[in-house]
């Protein structure tokens, strides 16, 4: 078994570490028990995720004497959602867990962001460890403190910050992640490098098939995507800034997710954001800012790798412009009539730009739908 | 109209005013917008603050030319939950309210604790105005940015710490507001005397009446009580130390409240404060830590303005002392096996005592309840 690696993030008051590494959830009780004694935790996991690891959770944590008691959620992106934060907070209070004492995410994004959230509230804020499952997870949600639910208004509209004490990234767990979900957690990979990482897109254009088999290039490829996200974070913690940056792909992604419903079997977030970062591109494109070759650079490398990239790619009948418009309106990154979006000069070059017409994105939307 | 007293809560990167006096509803919308340009409100109320003072309320935002889309809940306890919580979030976001924009809560501290929630989650974070309209909302809960909501388990068991950008409290809606209520809210202006203000609880004992009829006194006690809370926010924002002094009759009080099913005929907030901070001098008179006279005083005091001291003043079966412990187990306040309670040396003497044996404290209450 080789060395863990240790991703730090120094946040005042509240540094905490992100460890990557094989077999990781063998060792997770003795990783939580040499940080913290005598803590007690609710452990939440998805039915799917529970079949393949929540045993070996479990005994990890029984053999360093962590009580711990399980709550097991539907699957999928519908179980972001507040009937659902309920039961988590209703199963953590049952427990007894008290303000010291710990939620445990094992699983995806979906998970991490349910159970982070209600970590943050009960009690106004319990401890919370992360064991993210999904590439995707690991590379992105179990980092940052992000937390939340979403609603009928759109994604992750309601939530806090709220950061982790840990984060143990089994990348051993990645083995039973369907290739459609790996190939959803690679597009934040990617993005990490073009946000302002032009050597790690390269690196990933020449390495992607050893990330995807396995190996130490996967685990190079997730520690440096941690890094890059733990930087921006660090900056940033509340997103008054630089932190959007993050958001490269997403307010295309997120409509796209809104307008197909949250229905994983026709669009997943990172699929989404895979179509919305070679939009962003585009439109870059569309509006002098960087030059076209970068944009089929960008979508050449995402289809290479079996991630749609376009509006057609979605399965079942396209969103009308009106609605996508309709959601990006609502999203968290709108202010007051200019929309907020994330455009690019180049392979990571990309920047915030805060004064886009909407009306040159309907334009764009609509001949995109029509191509 | 006399001038409006400001008490100022100077948070790091959030301080914000406590504006204290008359006629301060007719002046909202210029109070607001002198604070911030351009900023749409949506107004939480409930029905009977609504009948009284929600009118006069958006007129003055009108006139500011605010943008103000209210939402009006049942009023009491029970609206203290995630059913209503949820209906606020709904609220906000149909109002298409934006991360710059603010909630407004108009009411008493139901309607602050839930809308200040909402407002620190939807868009994990949005600007929150407090125009409390009960006693207790002015001189406590809409200082110092607790929020939150009541489950099966327990009051306040799910919440977050979102601080007001604005407090307005207008000495005159005061006068609307039943005796009952009125003295609820003196329970808890007496405590800041018992925690550590001797002078002002002799004050209290000496111009109660006054207190109660309005005028100058009244006024002066509330910006001593915002002063007192906001000393110890400030102190301790996040109640790792000091702040839990301000739970003084606190623990004994919510587990009555639980006990009686949160049913405001039987027992509001301020009422379960007075019967527990009679107990909490009872029982440190019992702990050999102060004098019995000292607890005689306090209760001498709070019979004297009409508030209940005792449980057998509950109305309806008295809960079981097994039950109670079971609530005071369950409350925020305990830290593994030994319970933590606000105990007292003497009037203005109240400290933390974190060893307090369980066994002790059910001795006590068996005997109270015979008594
Ligand atoms: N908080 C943040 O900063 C942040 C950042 C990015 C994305 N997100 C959120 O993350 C969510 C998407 O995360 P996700 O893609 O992990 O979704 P997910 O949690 O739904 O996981 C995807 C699927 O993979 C399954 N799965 C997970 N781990 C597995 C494993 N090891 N083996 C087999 N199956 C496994 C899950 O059961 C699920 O069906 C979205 O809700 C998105 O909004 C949050
Ligand atoms: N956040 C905190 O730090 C904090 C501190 C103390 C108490 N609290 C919470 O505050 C709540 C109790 O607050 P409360 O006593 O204001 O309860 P409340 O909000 O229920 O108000 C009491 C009653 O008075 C009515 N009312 C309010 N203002 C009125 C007015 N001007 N005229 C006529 N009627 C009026 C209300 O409609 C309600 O029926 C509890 O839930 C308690 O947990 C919170
Ligand atoms: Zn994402
Ligand atoms: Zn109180």
């Amino acid at each position: 078994m080789s060395h863990p690696q240790i991703v730090k993030v120094p946040l005042e008051g509240r540094a905490y570490d992100i460890v990557i590494g094989a077999g990781l959830i063998a060792r997770a009780g003795a990783e939580i028990a040499a940080r913290r004694k005598g803590l007690r935790v609710a452990v939440v996991t998805d039915e799917t995720v529970a079949g393949l690891h929540l045993q070996p959770l479990l005994a990890s944590l029984g053999e360093a004497g962590i009580d711990a008691s399980p709550l097991v959620l539907p699957a999928g992106e519908k179980t972001k959602r507040f009937e659902e934060l309920i039961r988590v907070c209703d199963h953590i209070l049952e427990s007894r867990l008290e303000r010291g004492d710990a939620v445990v995410a094992l699983g995806g994004g979906v998970i991490g962001d349910l159970s982070g959230f209600a970590a943050g509230i009960v009690r106004r804020g319990m401890r919370f460890i992360q064991v993210p499952t999904s590439l995707l997870a690991q590379v992105d949600s179990s980092v940052g403190g992000k937390t939340g639910i979403n609603t009928a208004h759109g994604k992750n509209l309601i939530g806090v910050f709220h950061q982790p004490d840990l984060v143990l990234a089994d990348t051993d767990v990645l083995d039973t992640l369907s290739k459609r979900e790996f190939r959803a957690g690679y597009a934040e990979m990617a993005k990490y490098g073009l946000i302002d990482k032009p050597d790690f897109f390269e690196w990933l254009e020449r390495n992607w098939q050893a990330v995807f088999a396995g190996g130490p290039e996967r685990a190079q490829a997730i520690a440096i995507s941690c890094q890059a996200k733990a930087d921006v974070v660090i900056a940033d913690e509340r997103e008054s800034g630089a932190r959007a940056l993050l958001n490269l792909g997403h307010t295309f992604g997120h409509a796209l997710e809104a307008a197909t419903g949250y229905d994983s079997r026709r669009l997943v977030h990172g699929e989404g954001v895979a179509i919305g970062m070679v939009l962003a591109y585009e439109f870059s494109a569309r509006m002098n800012l960087a030059s076209p070759d970068d944009a089929h650079r960008v979508s050449r490398h995402l289809r290479a790798v079996g991630l749609p990239t376009r509006l057609s790619d979605i399965e079942g009948g396209l969103p009308t412009t009106d609605m996508l418009m309709d959601h990006i309106g609502q999203d968290k990154k709108v202010q007051r009539g200019a929309l907020t979006f994330i455009l690019t000069r180049g392979i990571g070059a990309s920047f915030i730009a805060d004064d886009v017409p909407p009306s040159e994105v309907f334009r764009f939307l609509e001949e995109k739908r029509a191509s």
